[in-house]
């Protein structure tokens, strides 16, 4: 029922619908139900120990053995500084008085390495049907383990630069991330976010670019993202902000709150939340020091300054220090479960492009 | 053969294919040759005396008589000012004994007026069948004369809000201009294009919004494109970009080469050619005053500065100081005829939707 077959055939799905893995946000509940519903389920794995993947992955195993990916990250590793910690903490300075916030040093406190030598014993030992890098993809040694594990392969481009890369150095499948999209922008080779393309420009000029399929990320969150996407050339879509809004994602009542009144508008692309550009609903944060601070804390230890005044501004019903990432099109967000709503984005598909047959 | 024909019956074309009035870049040639292809032909009038207008309807007409569209600026007009200009100048100190440019001040040699009682009276008389504005709409009075000379009335959006107000206002179809689109923003209420959305997410949120037809633009510059816009649920699209390959547009040799070189990440929203935000291929000028310069030239003042650089620069070989308006998908663009052009784009969307029909 699909114009392309191609990302089904070789993910081993029946749509061609992948769950963004949104670190933080959604874990084994969302991306099992999104598996179990025909679309390939994602684990955000960044930022987890070794352990807590091992339990993700079982979670999602207990439910179903249907296709899934797991999701890592390939930013370059930075040792903790506290000097640049402190820097950055200068910023916030206006606002320890204001919040009550008494800042304490030390980073981040998850596990920020990137994808290495562990990770990819892991990967050998789990065999997910896909795995899924951010930030570029793992030395060529790791990567050739990945996918002799069986592995399929994929990443983000959000240039035709970064396309061609990630297929020369073997992807099997290249994600065209569009501007629209929420999230951390993947940009490995890109250095600015002002000369990066929205999903409409940048996705066919990514899949004249490379053979393999590509998939559209970016702005689409209902069947009319969907089929557009397949009109644009692309052989699936990656979303994400739709899926926040479903039962099963770990959004809390603030952040649904912040879902439910989004605007298109109301969303900026920011390094003040992580070090690194992402895009997520504007805030006094992002007014304030952003929304592109020069010289942020260096990605992912910015975290570390951020949650203690999110922590505090939350205690008192402010959501103005949260980093709540989301996409250009969450306005079009529906709430139910995520079997609903992929049921409902593959028949809304369905019904745009018959529609659109002449 | 459209999935929708609101475009068509309002316009009166047979493809809901707008041309984009590109200022000082297309006239008659190229606009009469979109008519006789069945599009809507548009000519840009912003910052032509009222006789230029009219000779350029006039060179139309001697071609054809179908529909055709008339742009108007409707910018906030302010006097020039001085000792703004020589502000701005002094940022250029820098390339004045590099380029050996000895400045004038005294602003744009153009007709800056936004449209006023006489363009109004002029649209009376030439009674075009599409009027068409950019930077929001003129004063109501104004509005209601051009639609009771039978106009119908177009503006552009870049947010929901917008494109609100415009329909509240009697525009008859709303343009949705995403980020990726090439020229300037039309932002008339919103006040950053760091919060502005791409196509795909811009669309249908619009389309939700308004009851009138939407026409999408931004990154559209082939049947793909086309398809796609359809598929968010636009009535047409507006594209400018890939007519500015054509035979018929007035880029010169350089901004060709610009154009046959242009990649999906060379193109910056910048406020530096004009004083407004406006997309176009990132210079050194772009990149060492901007993208976007705070406290820019008011617009249109920008242009007289500008324009005398790039005129050093361009003689010595450099586009490093021009104004080269281009869109993200630039690269997608083809030379050829504009009817050539048009019959294809036709063609292609028919495949496209025909290959999406499942």
């Amino acid at each position: 029922m699909w114009p392309d077959t191609r990302i089904c055939e070789l993910f081993g799905v029946e749509h061609p619908i992948v769950l963004s893995p949104m670190a933080g946000s959604a874990g084994p509940e969302l991306a099992s139900a999104v598996c179990m519903a025909g679309g390939l389920g994602s684990l955000p794995c960044a930022f987890l120990t070794l352990d807590e993947v091992r339990n993700h992955v079982t979670a999602v195993r207990q439910i179903t053995t249907k296709p899934l990916s797991l999701n890592f990250f390939c930013h370059e590793y930075l040792e903790y500084d506290e000097s640049e910690e402190r820097a950055w903490l200068d910023r916030f300075s206006p606002y320890c008085s204001e919040l009550g916030v008494e800042p304490t040093l030390g980073g981040p406190s998850f596990n920020d390495i990137p994808f290495g030598e562990e990770h990819c014993q892991l990967v050998e030992e789990l065999r997910p049907a896909v795995a899924s890098f951010h930030f570029g993809l793992p030395d060529d040694s790791l990567l050739q383990r990945v996918k002799k594990a069986g592995c399929r392969v994929i990443s983000s481009a959000n240039t035709v630069d970064e396309s061609v890369w990630l297929e020369s150095r073997g992807c099997d499948v290249v994600i065209a991330q569009g501007t629209e999209a929420g999230g951390h922008r993947a940009m490995f080779l890109s250095k600015t976010v002002a000369e990066q393309a929205g999903t409409m420009a940048l996705v066919p000029q990514v899949v004249d670019a490379v053979k393999v399929p590509v998939i559209a990320a970016g702005g689409i969150a209902d069947g009319r993202g969907i089929a557009a996407a397949f009109a644009l050339g692309a052989s699936g879509v990656q979303m994400g902000t739709a899926y926040l809004f479903t039962d099963e994602s770990w959004a809390s009542a603030m952040y649904r709150s912040k879902l439910h009144s989004a605007r298109d508008d109301g969303t900026v692309l920011t390094n003040v939340f992580s070090g690194r550009p992402a895009r997520g609903f504007a805030t006094r944060l992002t007014r304030e020091l952003g929304p592109i601070a020069g010289k942020p804390m260096s990605f992912p230890m910015g975290y570390g300054v951020i949650g203690q005044f999110k922590a505090k501004a939350e205690a008192a019903g402010s959501t103005e220090f949260s980093t709540y990432l989301a996409g250009q099109s969450a306005s079009l967000g529906r709430a139910g479960s995520a079997a609903e709503l992929t049921r409902r984005l593959v028949q809304e598909t369905r019904e745009h492009l018959s529609r659109l047959a002449l």
